[in-house]
């Protein structure tokens, strides 16, 4: 293999920069002639493909977004489209793709493999952790961390204020966000989608909390939780407390997707993108690079898409303690 | 005067803590016995009042919110409630009062004094900026910075996506928050309640930033500003685009009153704590002490409350040249 | 067992307050009564000794340093000062410790516990992540993070003065977090003392990159390499490059102890803390919580103390590979 | 004035980009055609001028560092050098400088300005704020604030290990850092060059301190005090000391240059990047522009090198009764 190419595509996360970088410069080390290909599947049929070297990626680990940027295309849904991509790549002679994204993105890789056998290889890039065949996405740890530092800030009003606090962080399907930043956030309370907290849970926290003189306290909702969203949820839950509780509702909203990464953010991504790339040149394909018990595996993208990846049950058992 | 006590009421301003702090240790400095009254009117009138002392304030000066808590109080809106007030105060031998807090705060604070004549002076603890009387209010510039670093966060996922956001930052009534993080964060366009910029001018910025390939935008909307909050000024302008733009919504909200103050905000509380106390002690009565072209000045109450403070014109004038 | 006491010592590591409330409030959850110790060994000779609830953990989890405070202890390396301890905790009924702590900690409870018999479980709380039986140490990751945005402000003044910077991290016996800042901040060279990393090599990657119109170069260097600190080895390197370079070096110091914990960290510390109190009310004894491959393992003080943890040689190669 | 250029000098500092990007839009909406020479008097001479616009700015104001790059010059301290940096400007039509740097920048330019009358107005860039003619200089505020989070991470320790702490900040001749974060910081003392602030009295503080059981202290040192830097002068205080105190010594070095700007740097920086820009248009020549009470002024460049802005004695004053 002589000429790949990499792009970034759905949402994107921090830490895909340095996902990037690390593949350019793997490809450079290995003699490979690597290219970048701008807004995902946009650009792939458009043909908005650029060159990349050693210094094409000099000075961005640090910076969150992408580089190559993002977009999410309708046409490559199409077989047309995936045709229109597929002679792009031809005439340049590229034989290798590394796909940095979430489930949509693998599922077009997937099926663009399929039908055209260009080896590819998947790098997780998704802030809500969300993926079978990792412990970790690239930028999670940053997601929770920007997270977690609103939470600190909202305490010290809630606090001053002797207020209940709604604070709604991303993750449609997933309660990984909420719960990590629940327990490192010191929340009474942590609402997720794969777990039933039922409303009426919540108010008995809550409630406890008041009889021991807590004077505020933080719920952290996941955006995707059953119950709604969190102002749905507070509405609910101010319904059923008996006393005056003086309930305010957050949603953090974009912020948790930019920034500049964090250290276990860089690392990971470093790793796995050299994983991915080091993995295609070996003849892996169709699979995705993942972190699992710190060693680097492949998983396939069918796999990544399809089955689930649960959150422990010990952490919500910590929320349960800690919050005491 | 040889007893005093200090408050906070209103909403809660990163720098609150080191005020207090100022103010104790200036009293404790002048041989004066300080007291301070929890959750501001309310404890007032329940005589929550508690001895102060050097170590009392140790170690408060990088804490957000305010460690005598805040409260809102209807009963001190009454005649009884201001009587109670006075008892209590009376019956602990206080005779003066530093009040930290805002325009809610000043006008209960005259109020008493004109029917108690408890030498009362004001330091100018607010976010908004909104006081009469000081260049600056105590916890503006943290919530500047941490409006600034939501922005710079959004700014990444902006431009990785070519997207349009509209980010509402704190301010009912005042622009200062929405115009100083507007151009800190290169914001294309800002809408305040103190200027008139109507819809038509903001998609006309917009259009023209498109016209010169600028894939992404940002405007920064106070939640006071007369075309509606960010929600609603987005739907309006996202009518008026011809092309199809990629619009989102944020609403930073309660994070802005959070946080470990900045030097700005840290030294500016010492300061105006100090000279409240000093002014106190000195014979100042019914006024608040502000900062000035970097002289400490004292205003009456009166004046603080009823007096509108201007947001500079040439601000307005950079935010226009610095989008081109 | 129906007392217990949990105490912290050696260096301080951001995340220790987090895991001294999850000892605390595990413990109330549990129904056993629980004991603070002030300045590790320390207190527990002089009897400071105070008792814990779950309101005296109320908002730490979010505060650098130890509310317990940690000194160093002469006395308890004595047989006598041992004894002093002993019976001030029998006078009191403390029937089982959890002590926090790094190598020094541990090595102070195994001996104590072999001549007195209480029952022992560590926590590795160290930011030095030397400690065999864990993955990670409390504090670990704070301490990367802090290092690693000191290495990107020193990036962006190297960048413009076009200088080559060496930073010198912590780690007296390791490398760990010079390497995992050394990727993360995107260094050209890591010093560590694991290694045999020679001022040669780091002359030759130095030469390579100027060679290729690189402009600047940071090299991270852990406190303890064998070449010695990063002042020593600049001045051996500036007499070895043939071109003259601009070289600074900076020693970032004890930054790296402080500061709020990262969401790993608090998350890390409330499991460790949990189940160290968990094991030792299930009578373990005699060793140390950790988490190895995701999962909570005990391992026996001695080997913790004894034993070396290497650092990935597939670390080392990124850097190599990463800074092409 | 149809054609100028903006250029960085000395040493870098936040917020510099800012203000290049001032100028440049500023020009652009003026109508005048800009130019950027880099790395200074270097490039000047060397002609290494590029032609900017409104995009070569974006997305910098952000970024710590000039973009522009910065370098010390000896070559233009000769009138040779100064003579082929005018043959430079004056073979591309540049018909009048901004200037961003400190005092030896403008002594640069005033010479320059003398001998070839290119007008030229500066922009004050340095972190020490030590240039009389403006209140505050470009990256001070930033700096102070890096500082002071420095600062706060150490107390953690300090408090912890109940030490004191030495921690030298930067500002040769200037103590303006100091001052500032040594009150922010909640310092016990603070040692700058325009005061003698002998080892005695501080000596004096500490020991008041531990009387009154404080069991940590922070001392902050100018690099330029006069009693020598934070090592030497942390040697002869713990001399004086009776008892035995645990004394450390952190120097923050290069991170006070980087990071990104505050949003006080980045309004003040475009304020007196578009302010030097239309004096420069306007007419003004050989003058910096500053800010004075918040207004926008002009000073020859030759007071600005000469005239020494003293440290406001109230600050000093302020240090000492906060740390009662």
């Amino acid at each position: 293999m002589k000429k790949i190419a990499v792009y970034t595509s759905g949402g994107d996360a921090p830490g895909m920069n340095a996902c990037i970088r690390a593949i350019v410069r793997g490809a450079v080390f290995h003699g490979v002639e690597v290219y970048g290909i701008i807004r995902g599947y946009n650009g792939m049929i458009k043909g908005d493909i650029i060159p990349l070297n050693s210094q094409s990626v000099s000075n961005i680990i640090q910076r969150g977004g992408t580089v190559l940027k993002s977009a999410r295309s309708k046409e490559f849904m199409t077989p047309e489209g995936r045709k229109k991509a597929y002679d792009q790549l031809k005439s340049r002679g590229i034989e290798g793709l590394v796909a940095i994204g979430g489930n949509g993105t693998f599922t077009g890789a997937e099926i663009f493999y399929n039908e055209y056998k260009i080896p590819t290889v998947g790098a997780p890039g998704t802030i809500d952790n969300d993926l079978y065949g990792t412990d970790y996405t690239i930028g999670y740890d940053t997601a929770v961390n920007t997270a977690l530092d609103a939470i600190d800030k909202i305490r010290d009003t809630a606090d001053s204020h002797d207020r209940v606090f709604f604070i709604e962080v991303m993750g449609r399907d997933s309660g990984y966000i909420a719960i990590q930043c629940g327990i490192a956030g010191g929340a009474e309370s942590v609402m997720i989608p794969e777990n039933l907290s039922p409303v009426s849970d919540v108010v008995k926290t809550l409630k406890q909390g008041f009889s021991r003189a807590k004077s505020s306290s933080i719920v952290v909702v996941a955006e995707g939780d059953e119950e709604g969203n969190a102002q749905k949820v507070a509405a609910k839950i101010k319904k059923q407390m008996d006393e005056e509780v003086d309930i305010r509702v957050t949603t953090l909203g974009h912020i948790q997707r930019g920034g500049a990464p964090t250290a276990y953010d860089r690392i990971l991504a470093s790793r796995l993108g050299l994983g991915a790339l080091e993995g295609l040149l070996r003849g892996e394909k169709n699979v995705m690079a993942g972190v699992v018990n710190n060693r680097l595996v492949y998983t396939p993208f069918h796999d990544t898409i399809t089955k689930k990846k649960p959150v422990a049950d010990d952490l919500l058992r910590m929320v349960h303690i800690l919050s005491v």
